[in-house]
């Protein structure tokens, strides 16, 4: 089965009949990825407004209708309680379980979140000739928690996490035009070249996801993270939360390039 | 006394004295200015939805903790009940009064919502020596309502406004490149040239300000506008709201270059 040239509504009616468990990285080509967050409406103020306050780390694609498990306009025929892979349950910041159906803990009271993500402007670097390490290295990107504080908004509060790719330093401009249009993904770095700038001490051992090799001539680039949120999140421990579990993102019916307009 | 010239912050302290009672066009030059709309806590999240899922005309640049009057990212030593120039109360939809001074009628659960304004985006056509008719002919813009639906949100409801500028034939493709690179000040236009597809039958007679000069070989552009969040707004008749008067705008410290990125 080749993921990668199918369209969105048939990889997610495999996922939703449980056939795909799996990440969804490289799945869909050219179609947009989303972040997962699903928090009680009594929560889900704050949520937007910190979302309104950190646009950089927490690019909002849709917002669902209280209660509701469909989307109307990232996607349409979707049961976001059964079209992700693998979910994460946060009770009181810690987690729970993970599952492929969420659908029996749904509750009427949740609204989701869904979140950009850099896998969008991944495709658009390799399409530019800018070389994504993890990809080539078969891993998960790293990512480093920072001193960047967010903006808080209500209960929520905490600072910017960021993912690392290195460029070579005759691309660097590049890599921020290609990132800098596409601001609904994260958008241009926060940090070129400078790490200890933005409280990363130890580049070598990365908070979350694996170590990629920087080759000679290559710079270490940070952009905001779609982990931010769910950093955020558990760290302000609401009673209940699902995300996406990482790496197993939502497929969305948006083109990457429709994210530029 | 050349307001064009002034500092945001030293103009907003003569308002706030009660020393300018005029619009605030053409003051600051180079700063952005926004529109106000201040409601109770109870239809926040309703209007910040409202806001997420219409950026194109609800492009929000800031929005207050619950109950304050001070503002912390586009302007600072503010207070929003005092330093705009001429205010409006609506009371269940219905205009109640118009005050240059809202302190006396401020509630502890006011949250208010500060929204992109085109005055931004009209410097920038300017500079690049594409004409705004209005600003010549001293006037208002014209603006009109559209078929076009808003996303609806809660209580929140009602279709685009948008505002009208005649482009030379020949310049429109640089004005759409000029807006369209300021997507917080409502960004690109929605129509070109076709008005009645959008359901505008009566281009000569605009629903708000003044109709201003088409010239030959000029074309008629479409940009949605910041009356948009007023008209859903008085149309969903909140118990009580406090708006801007149009054309006495909030000035803010923030450049309007500084909104391209």
């Amino acid at each position: 089965m080749n993921y990668a040239t199918m369209r969105p509504s048939d990889v997610r009616a495999l996922i939703r009949a449980g056939n795909i468990a799996v990440p969804t990285t490289g799945m869909c080509d050219g179609y947009a990825q989303a972040n997962l967050v699903s928090l009680p409406k009594e929560l889900a103020y704050d949520f937007l407004l910190f979302a309104q306050r950190n646009p950089r780390s927490c690019p909002l694609l849709e917002v669902s209708d209280v209660g509701s498990r469909e989307l109307h306009d990232i996607a349409s025929n979707v049961d976001i309680a059964r079209d992700i892979s693998r979910y994460r349950i946060y009770e009181n910041g810690v987690m729970a379980g993970e599952y492929t159906d969420v659908s029996g803990f749904w509750r009427d009271d949740l609204v989701s979140f869904l979140i950009g993500c850099s896998f969008s402007f991944e495709g658009e670097l390799l399409q530019a000739d800018i070389p994504v390490r993890q990809i080539e290295e078969h891993c998960n990107v790293p990512m480093y928690n920072t001193n960047i504080p967010c903006k808080s908004a209500g209960v929520f509060h905490g600072n910017m996490v960021v993912s690392m790719r290195p460029i070579p330093h005759d691309l660097v401009a590049k890599a921020v035009l290609v990132t800098g249009a596409m601001p609904k993904v994260h958008g241009a770095p926060v940090q070129i070249g400078n790490p200890e700038q933005i409280g990363i001490t130890d580049l070598e051992h990365p908070d979350y996801g694996d170590m990629v090799t920087i080759r000679d001539g290559e710079v270490p680039v940070f952009w905001p993270c779609g982990v931010t949120p769910q950093a955020v999140i558990m760290s302000s421990k609401p009673e209940f939360c699902i995300t996406h579990s990482p790496g197993h993102m939502f497929i969305t019916d948006v083109k990457n390039v429709n994210l530029k307009y």
